[in-house]
């Protein structure tokens, strides 16, 4: 149960957007141009670097729905959601988003932590000041996102399946919506 | 120097909204409902918060500017701010107020550490469902911004008096203007 009164059944942090909408609005707002909009990261990638940085907080709801986005959005390829999890150093993607999901995990555990040698190795990949940029602020968003959803003890479905439809709506609608407390 | 092409000699985030306002613009809206717009916590009180979350993920350029901030809102009694930094527990601020900075401090170590224990004590104290929510978040946000701030090394003055003008900034006009890039 969570530690305040939300709706009850509304899972993750839908329910405290429902209890704060003046703050919600731009949490969800900030999900969807970092996650959504223009960028020179894929949506699919910018969906793994949340679902890497949630599963590294331990934060079961938006590793999950985030992952079942990122699923979505990758297709045929989708098995490399799990692989990323698994062993992000050996899973079948480039070097280049390694470097970003290696600068995303730095982020994960403290800003300071991103070393100038981490930035030349990504730079050495090709890597851009907005590809930076972006990957940075995804990280630390969801070291957000990730802490308001457990600090709160909001409710976590606990089964993949219970995420599969979460994830299709996330990877079709993205994160604003005419009413962001009913999405 | 910063890991990205930022404007040079603006400190702190200012410099990143001002690479990409389209995020920026988010970030700094999300601040002002979280410490200037109403809320059953002071403003003071809140700005301590950020202060304590951001001195424990060792971000200078937050913890200096959140810190002179607190100390324009506290008035006469600005050494509080000093004291928490110092020794939580044995500074000079109400129970209920640090059974909320040991929810940030929880918080700030990852969601999950806010147990049901924390929350009892809190309760004890008195606090309500807004000021649980709002602690939360504001200790999740801020989790955000220093990783944000530090992990593109984006240039921290060194010096206390540095933030002296910009605290008296944040306290009189907060964190949103017509022109958030110039802010």
């Amino acid at each position: 149960m969570a530690h305040i009164n939300v709706p009850p059944g509304v899972p993750g942090i839908r329910s405290l957007v429902m209890f704060r909408p003046e703050t919600g609005q731009y949490l969800y707002q900030l999900a969807q141009v970092l996650l959504r909009d223009e960028s020179p990261i894929s949506q699919a990638d910018r969906e793994l670097i949340a679902t890497y940085v949630s599963y590294r907080n331990d934060c079961m709801f938006c590793m999950s729905s985030h992952a079942a986005a990122a699923r979505c959005l990758y297709g045929e390829d989708e098995a490399t959601v799990d692989e990323v999890l698994i062993d992000m150093q050996r899973a079948p993607v480039s070097d280049k988003l390694k470097s970003l999901l290696h600068i995303a995990g730095k982020v994960q555990i403290l800003g300071k932590e991103v070393t100038q040698a981490d930035v030349d190795a990504a730079r050495a990949q090709g890597v851009t000041d907005r590809e930076l940029h972006d990957t940075v602020l995804i990280a630390a968003a969801f070291c957000m996102y990730n802490r308001y959803v457990d600090g709160l003890a909001s409710l976590t479905p606990p089964n993949r399946e219970d995420y599969v439809e979460m994830g299709k709506h996330l990877a079709t609608n993205g994160y604003v919506s005419p009413k962001p407390q009913t999405v």
